[in-house]
């Protein structure tokens, strides 16, 4: 299971690699199409094996027909195993070469999918004539080994982003519970079919004649008793009445419990990571409102503190820094490129600059979002960054007796460069009008990437002092 | 779900922004509180429409009146949405244009909202006069999707930090626990009540003429039921009689396997949140007093870390500072100038200096609590801060043979200033009297800003030694 | 309760205050006492109350004399509480003021005390005579407030780290649930007893004429009810059979689903908490072997990494290091100096030296244990740190053709000095052998230090020649 | 339980301690074998007492032969206790002094040992000739205190990494319900099988001459008893039927209800655990392709995002990263002096160092995994690390008006080092072709360790001429 983490995704690089002549790739669309078809006969034979196991005097011949249909399709599909590549769980690459497939079938799942398709039951029923003897009712059984490509399927599903994590799971703990019901309903419906004094089963004591009712009503009845049992209400209209009964009773309950346990452990998984968004979200902003009163922060600090965090949330800023940082520098160089070159390359201040050193100043730049009315810069504040403008629209404000604003900036404009490169205290305080994305360059990593020529250093200087004139 | 994130607070921004004639804000208190008036009318819905579907024969006919006068307040908010604004999702901005509220509306909820206002039952009953068939039963529970109302209006609560997490989430669960057992009930006796042999149902088994009893006693056994089968007890008093009562038993109980498990995931998740605080606590304490007791420290030593690590957790230490370190730097800047200039003006040091200066200062500086009777610096200790005292008060103490009191300093007072200005060990053991918060700076910041100008350097040092003077 | 976190610990300071005459302080231990001795009462009072309202006819009229000197008990706590100090939520003091206590007091609980102890059973009883009246039944119920003495004990007890906090918190909930128990029990007797037709309730139904039987039966029968319907077992040998009894029914099971989710929350809390430390460990180890399996690594290399993960864990090293972190600088320093001075200054390397500089020395030094048969010092490696040994004993390997031992170093000696001091490769390796704890000193930190004055480094290479030569 | 965490591993090293003669280490395969079997017995007196307790009259008494053998093993245990070392919990070493032994085990569990081993019974039976009174069979209880052996057996595979901790976990879970249900089972049958009346027990109301059936139908129905009740299925065929049955029902209730609590616990707790790698994995796979879809990057680059992404989960490169990060240097160095230092020997670049050399770089040197066709260096890019190729290959792309490959490179060649020793923007794109693991070294280490001597710095240079001419 392991081994199988990432095949839905991240393997996109095997699909398109060219195999031998007549090697089918597993990441072949009519392949995943033909496993699709396998399985709804698993659903199907999953339903019909236990039926069968319990009402098998019951039903008309023709299922049988059926039974023998669908195996042949699964002993197609043994033979086409054969030529289907495979991920070598070292390497990662596909393995085409037939001889490594067929050993690897063979010492693996190869024997299990015989046994499971083998027609135990034709052939009983060609020697001896009586196939309902439980030996080849027990045989019949293992076609359930069948369930392994729905537990396969339900393992890639768990762990593809296209599928709701909480919905694929929820599926497949419900069908894990309909084939315990559907089971456990038909074996008790067996012992009770065979017990020799039909009145003192558990059906028999409610319905005496209960092998003259029609199949449904024997069917619904042994399920009723079953989910009753499993779910643990236990009405008690329904329950053993003799030893053998209580014997499988007590293996069913003791497997409910563990099934019940499973089912409220999963489910307490799943509403904790479904909450957990929530919660955080609601413990920051606690946090910050409390830090707020406390300290008896006027008005709009708070506001601009609660709108800041709520903005973050929105936009997930700390996850996306998070998947950024764990990435190799060249793909979050060429993901900078791609998204900022352009505005960057723009900016009046480094107009003259190399191609390189544009590239070089764009990898180290940080995006963030500011909602609208926040303070990206103090006026007076020691200047730590340089601003560029992606999106949205700042205003200049210049607190001198009284708040004044000192002109508008909007996308592809830059600030804060006054202060970083004539060194001294920020001039204005800028504050966002709207939703704003900047990016960020700090101060240091700009002069050490300036520095690297002088010539680069005086082009900055004079587009600054070219403004300013 | 996911969008919805933050109109409880951080939108406040949007409040105060004018709209346009005729077009309402969400934000809108009377708005608010017709949707306040909403929810009550949906309660009433959810609880009348099972119930209709079950006894509506047994009903007076002054319940299809108030089900139509609320039908009418239904449609009244189907118009109304026309008018109020919207927020768009990827601006975060309130939008006020006529054709984009009605496109969005109408290619959303609006064919929902439509279907289950339309007043079917009093149409049938005017064509036919015979509104009872199941058809139109069936159409009259299209009225449940109102409960979408409710359910936003939870999203919303829980996102709200004015209410309590908690008992938000558990009123949640209990109204929808309490919905699915009204619901199934009424369902459960509907079935009875339809069945062709009343003595073969779950109710006239135990009540042969259940038809005859006031509905009370009919409601009151139908809930009953149904709670007993939710909650898995099973009496058995009641019980399935008929294949058709098994098969909604068998659905009823898959469906409260899922709610149950839900329930306690969600109380799992809720105890886990909650008592995470009380154990972390407790972790940190007991690491702290193992540490003491292998090491054998001191008494007054662990006394010390104890009520050190209480103080944290009292004053929430350790989440004030994360708080902080997430927000921008020109918030973090105001705040900080906010609570503390008017502190470090004072402060003998730094007199003469200019108000761009201190504001640097004041920006670097971290607050933290001290608990009475700790020790801040010690005698001998390496500088590497400076302290300025907010609140409180702390005595300087100087072992010199023995432990002797040399001056108490109160707020607004420095300390630790001659250690780090004159690059020697610390001359005095600064122990705080009473609860204490300090101010402290770095050395290295401290240097970094000063340096900036030699005449700021001066002035520092001759403050200094005009004091020792 | 958030308030109240840490009075049981931490709060210590305040243990010594001094109070006012006749003010008492909450940390008395006869105050203390006097709370056990109340709890003891208000434990009988939860038990009596229910029974009393079920029961009451058919009780003794001795429990009245009781009740009266129990309430007399709680009078006498009420004009205490007038008497006793409180911790002031915001300065963290005792508040010993009379009329600031008297205050509190009254504008919070008095008026609930007051009423859960005023006789109200008794004045009824010399007014009318009867006091079997439901009215006086109810108010009987007041004393049911007493239980909030109970909940604050528990909320000290789970902070208080002296006890286990999974049977503190597993002891609280089997309280709460003997006393739902206990409640639901009585009421549903009372119930019963109180029905006009005895045949047609839950009891009469099984004993037809239960009134007759013995308190003890009756008893157990509603306690065996009230318990069967609370785990939801069921049995359903007793169960409701007139609507009032339904009613009642459908109240507690929901209460109950309530409960049994938030008994299996906190359970699956506790155990979450208690496997955590298992978990990590497994998880690390199994991390580790993986890493050596994967990459081969020879079997020594593998034993060396799992034992010292595993020392790591069983000395909580992560926990250690954690708990200092999270200390300011002035209790860590005293720490190492209380710890590690000694030892220090006895190091050859450090003769001559000033106390202060031992100290500040002492005060950047790591402690770490060491399993046996590790390295320490790899011959040739870059030299990063300066070790001392506090105990146990290491060997000197020098590889020159083969491994040679070269000497053994015990506890005071100081070893990896001439690659720092000369700042070469490191010339052995070392190499425990036994457990051992070492002291480490950084490099840079230790120049940072001794550059400090030009006397200091000429002492440390003349210790270091002096024991060459 | 907690002392013992580490012995299964980390504590080979005492393994090979040679102990005095006639003491026997607790890891000699022998003594570990007489452990197993001791397990076996033990787990045959679990099942064995409470059975003799219920039905000991209708035993044959070939049984009382049995146990006083088992007995005799138990006995043999407790003086075999007083040669077997111990590891002391201070020093972690073994302790084989005779005295300290026997001083430990006297202080403990000597006396729980002893009487759990004393044959209450058969001098019962010597003495007064009837062994059947309530008195010996309490004590022969005691008996059960051996199962503290299969408690700790259960600690130490929990901590054993070779077994599956969800498996070992469920079957304790699992054992411990088995062990619940049995006790209770027999007992509620020796409550019945003691009643003065037969009839008016809770087996005697269904089966009215319970006491002529076989053992094995008795039997049966009270483990059927047993585990419906705490399964809380509670049919309610079988229930208590007198206040004795009612007293032991509810006690047991209320024990069902904190297992269950617990069971859901558990399983709570390892379904959490054991899906936090595919939720963790999920979430980043999520949270990579939100941040590609948002801002709309090319097909590619999302690609190369997901691959690097999953790659890193395949093979655990974050876990393998915080394993070595938590070892000591020396280590960490030995590792990666085993691993990579036959590579980086090879590189045409360091040639004609020395040993030393080599092993400093290889110590500092991380290695990575990357997918194919992801680009390790983009061209343009500020030169930060250089990269060995371990295993794999590259190639060199130069995008010079077009793409255009320049060369391919494979295991054990270098690049990136024009970049880093000239100190230009690097050349070349350098992209993988296959699953490639690289060696980085941070450019500043490498300028770090080549500086400390004129010479290497010129064998670096001359080198790297020496292969462009």
């Amino acid at each position: 299971m392991h081994n199988d983490l990432l095949p839905s995704l991240g393997a996109t690089i095997n699909h398109t690699i060219k195999l031998r002549k007549h090697i089918v790739s597993p990441y072949d669309p009519r392949y995943r199409l033909w496993e699709k078809f396998l399985i709804v006969l698993v659903l199907y034979s999953a339903w019909i094996c236990p039926f069968e196991f319990a009402f098998r005097r019951y039903l008309p011949s023709t299922i049988f027909l059926v039974d023998n249909i669908i195996n042949s399709f699964f002993a197609i599909d043994i033979v086409l195993t054969f030529f289907v590549a495979f991920v070598d769980h070292k390497s990662y690459l596909l393995v085409d070469e037939p001889k490594r497939i067929a050993v690897r079938y063979l010492s693996t799942w190869f024997i299990f999918d015989a046994c499971s398709t083998f027609p135990f039951q034709t052939i009983s029923f060609f020697f001896n004539g009586h196939s309902k003897s439980l030996g080849f009712k027990l045989l019949s059984v293992l076609r359930l080994w069948r369930l392994h490509h729905v537990n396969s399927l339900f393992a890639r599903l768990e762990k593809d982003i296209r599928f709701n994590y909480f919905w694929t799971r929820c599926t497949k703990l419900f069908s894990v519970t309909l084939f315990a019901v559907h089971c456990s309903g038909c074996f008790n419906y067996m012992i009770a079919d065979r017990y020799p004094d039909p009145e003192r089963t558990w059906i028999g004591a409610v319905i005496p004649n209960f092998m003259e009712h029609n199949l449904w009503v024997r069917y619904v009845t042994a399920i009723y008793w079953s989910i009753t049992t499993l779910t643990t209400t236990g009405y008690g209209d329904l329950h053993a009445e003799n030893t053998r009964e209580m014997v499988f009773g007590i293996c069913y309950m003791l497997f409910n419990l563990g099934l019940t346990s499973y089912l409220i452990g999963n489910m307490t998984n799943l509403v904790v990571h479904g909450t957990s968004h929530t919660k955080n979200f609601r413990d920051t902003i606690q946090a910050a409102s409390e830090f707020a009163s406390r300290n008896k922060l006027p008005k709009h600090m708070e506001e601009q503190m609660l709108s800041h965090i709520c903005l973050r949330f929105k936009t997930e800023g700390l996850k996306q820094q998070e998947t950024l940082d764990g990435l190799p520098k060249a793909i979050r160089s060429s993901i900078a490129e791609y998204l900022f070159f352009p505005i960057v390359q723009k900016v009046y201040l480094f107009q003259g600059f190399s191609f390189n050193l544009i590239f070089q100043l764009v990898t180290e730049m940080q995006a963030e979002y500011y909602p609208p009315k926040e303070d990206v810069i103090l006026q007076n504040e020691a200047p730590a960054y340089l601003y560029i403008i992606v999106s949205g629209a700042v205003v200049k404000l210049l607190y001198y007796q009284n708040l004044q604003v000192h002109g508008r900036l909007t996308a592809g404009e830059i600030f804060g460069e006054i202060g970083v490169l004539c060194n001294m205290s920020q001039p204005f305080t800028i504050r966002t009008t709207e939703l704003t994305q900047i990016l960020r360059l700090n101060r240091t990593t700009l002069f050490n990437i300036i520095r690297q020529s002088r010539q680069d250093a005086t082009i900055v200087m004079s587009n600054l002092f070219q403004v300013f004139n």
